[in-house]
């Protein structure tokens, strides 16, 4: 348990390392530097605790925004054991893969403007109709290529998922990575997506089923044979609830969990939940390690990564 | 277009109709109050309009919090045509449905207490462990009742849950309603939700395959069909986006829009974006009537919704 | 104490008045539905207890909203005995006053387009510089009006707000009734505003002397005087925190206080924090009734005070 | 102008410093991450531009909760010309320099329980009634030691809290090396503050007046002079506009401005707006740098201060 303690100034100076600054924020130890600084520990706790099986659920359009390589990184380190995101995500990692991009800084009078110039926004992130075609043209020869006897048996979004990454060559894609490593990327809601869309494509005159049970069945089984759990929530949304539902069905609660997400629990939703409501569900330990950090993810995620990455003294077993 | 003009005062006095507060927020026109006052207008013209198919999409623990009689309502009186929305409000439609209930005005140490007494918490809804166990009991004989042949050929969630619709005999619930009503309720991310981890269980001594493809089909087929389209968008996540790429796919742009959320769209997540950005996406037409209002679903739906019923002439017809 | 009870379902229905709509509201009782039904209940008792001062603190732009005539008519039906808020809210109803007015509407192309065609903007409400020219003459001439013994002595910010509102003419003007009325509109940091620039104009040539310590010995004197307390907190800032530390530093905390906000807590400012904060200093009872509303104050409050207004049997007596 | 680019990856490996993160924050440049990136190199060249005054406005509770350090040592390192703050920042500075301490990690019942134990809370920070008291004490000292003329005639804030800060010892406050360096802290709302209660008590047996118009008039004259201006608001309140109307009278707009805040802007009250709101104003120049940046500040702005201190080639010279 925390004790009780001054509120210590922070100090900035030149040339501060990150851990200097999560160091700093330490001190103070309130408002939301405290909360950093405690997500810090806990991210560094997970990391290093061999008996964790760690998952990571995100939603939003961190794909699109740069963040993937953070993501394939992870993967690459062995810090990651289970993914879950939404089919936007994985659609946004498979299209910087195929050599389609993503853009800013574009000046635009409205959102009519941007049509005409066929380019989409993402608040403040764009993409052309182009780098759409070209995702199209590829992912349907990927599909294509898939066995039959998988695609008409009925296929487990995670095992889409590795399939396409067998077949992209990006080391920097998350989907790649994910195949090479056999990461599960879960992806319950794969048909609500850029992705789902071509697959409803492809199904028009080919022979493919999405099984999304599969997925719900191998988030299980991994989650009964965990001994211990980490859970990085990035935003909220589907891959939070689908992460959490598996300790509950399981019975076995998170050890540790960290969230990050703009969102405010009065409204009542899940995405914007404290960690803390996860616990009356005993999707969370009683004794767990927890904290929610109230933030923009693109900030705050590679602030706290960087910070655990050096807190950490050896890198992680493998925990699968 | 809103011509310029003068913001003029808003009177408040004893016994107001909710529809003369709405005529007051328009005369100040802007902030909140002014987003309402034009929510109404388009809802108002979404409903009278006997060519548009209306969409509703709702996230968030609405169902839970005594919000699912509306949408029960709004099938019955014919007000919509497409639902969209997470596993978790047809878990907890289906819950009140077969008896269980949601409490409030729960006294708490914290979350572990609550875990203890075996009370789930929602922000400030509770519900307790043996309302699960209940419908546990009686989703699991409503799933076996459904014929083989259908569970083993995949089902589509919408069907699915059209079958439980058959089955439960409350009035007013939204899944019974949708049954009798012939309205879908899609739920791509079925999996993802308590009903989905039911199905999971199921599964293990049954047969049952859930096929989502075949809810994004139904839906772009409905979105095909459509001469004209509003969306009704309570909260963000899957339920926005899939009714919004069903738009995308078929190149027929939504034409009316009313957006409710907390979220804010500085993070670049969907659920948060303004209606404005699904323009640049061809999602919602360039001379689309739209507007986002910033507030809590629970307070804000109730009273644009009751505004919009006075204003209505006449019934609308039915448009599938 | 509220007692634990269910969630009943929220039925809309035609031609609701603005009180069944909060009926229905209680009735479901949790999320932001439950909170406006509750702030209801506590601004019907607080304006029907005779023995009740009632402050309120408003901050945000509401007086360019279109919200000033509420206000105004607050204060003539006897329902307001403290008002404290910002100087722009001050400014902006004297403007109005002197037949200046705020716009909507206004289509432009960015913030500079609006600078060359002289339109200042408030989120979506605009002002045109005339209308500040046009107040400052008028001001200018009020200002020399007063008694130059008043204002060489050093003049309270609530006694140059009724020395304004003696000296204009409309009778929807929230200063002038304040002056009617004998209703004090405490405004500390009077010189952070337009109103306040004028003032340090007119004190280029002419002697003005503004004393901020006379508008907190004032309300500390009633807040002394006063058997029992209510607070309405709309927004935070300066007349939040000035309403709460009278009950602080006389030792008498509130008994009723509801607040209406958009503002979060976790980032540790006063205007997000939660009513339950204040009891920990002793400012609002530990047996008070309060409730923190999570919304837009034009939406908001229009709402509960119609409601309430429907609650009160009889009007309130005089409480000062 | 920003020229249109690719969104390229961030990568985060060990041992990065903070200038490095922000590095890799750049080359996303979208959402959160790209404004805290533009943020530095705004923050960067206001601090290296030898002929810019740098105003900072903080509003929140930033003093109890260990920033006031900061603020110190940017006094210090002569990276600030003015201050315009709340009375709270200058009581919680003051407090720690007399000895008092925030405290954190308390448990607690409720905030019955704290009011019980004499402990006032501030979100996660806490303040026993023991360190108002020793407060109370020094400060009518500090106050009766002013020179009864100064007292008489009417003291600017800025000049009050200056002989308070002669009459400290401590170097890491705020107040203390404000004075040092004869860097105005502006107070307009002075009286608004446990600082403003300890003061009224003191007039009631002392000859004491406030006169914020000399702020007022102080901030004017500073503006007036100076060549170039930046601003760095956090948060908003009374230093936002304070800042921002010294521009507006003197009709020269701030060359560059950062604003860190979790205010939304719908609402439409000044503390959510955006800077760009300012350019209709003619508060910020149109071809002024400028970035809104969401979220905490306590987290922000350590981060973004302390990559632009590496930026900085060398001292940044007088500005005054």
């Amino acid at each position: 348990m925390l004790k009780v303690s001054e509120i210590r100034p922070i100090k900035i100076s030149k040339g501060l390392k990150v851990s200097d600054l999560i160091h700093e924020y330490g001190k103070a130890g309130v408002f939301g530097a405290g909360r950093v600084s405690r997500a810090v520990e806990i991210l560094s706790e997970m990391f290093s605790d061999d008996k964790a099986t760690v998952y990571l659920g995100f939603s939003g359009a961190l794909c699109a925004a740069g963040m993937r390589q953070i993501f394939a990184e992870m993967i690459k380190e062995g810090l990651l054991d289970v993914i879950v995101t939404t089919g936007a995500n994985v659609t946004h990692d498979i299209i910087e893969a195929l050599g389609g991009r993503h853009i800013r800084n574009i000046k635009y009078l409205d959102d009519e403007d941007l049509r005409r110039r066929q380019l989409n926004r993402i608040f403040d992130a764009f993409i052309s109709d182009e780098a759409f075609i070209t995702f199209e043209k590829k992912i349907q020869m990927i599909l294509s290529d898939i066995e039959e006897k998988k695609r008409k048996n009925g296929i487990a979004p995670f095992e889409l998922i590795w399939e396409i990454g067998y077949r992209i060559n990006d080391p920097n894609s998350m989907v790649r990575q994910a195949a090479l490593n056999n990461v599960p990327i879960f992806c319950p809601a794969i048909v609500d997506s850029i992705l789902g869309l071509q697959i409803y494509l492809f199904s028009q005159e080919n022979t493919i089923k999405i099984d999304p049970l599969k997925d719900l069945r191998k988030i299980i089984d991994i989650t009964f044979e965990s001994d211990r759990k980490g859970a990085i929530i990035l935003g909220g949304g589907v891959p939070k609830n689908f992460i959490f539902q598996a300790a509950l069905i399981t019975g076995k609660g998170f050890d540790y969990a960290i969230q990050i997400t703009m969102d405010r629990p009065e409204a009542g939703g899940l995405s914007g939940a404290s960690i803390a409501e996860a616990i009356s569900w005993g999707k969370v330990k009683s004794d767990a390690q927890w904290v929610d950090v109230i933030g923009d993810v693109t900030i705050i995620f590679p602030l706290i990564l960087s910070a655990a990455l050096d807190n950490m003294g050896k890198g992680k077993g493998s925990t699968r």
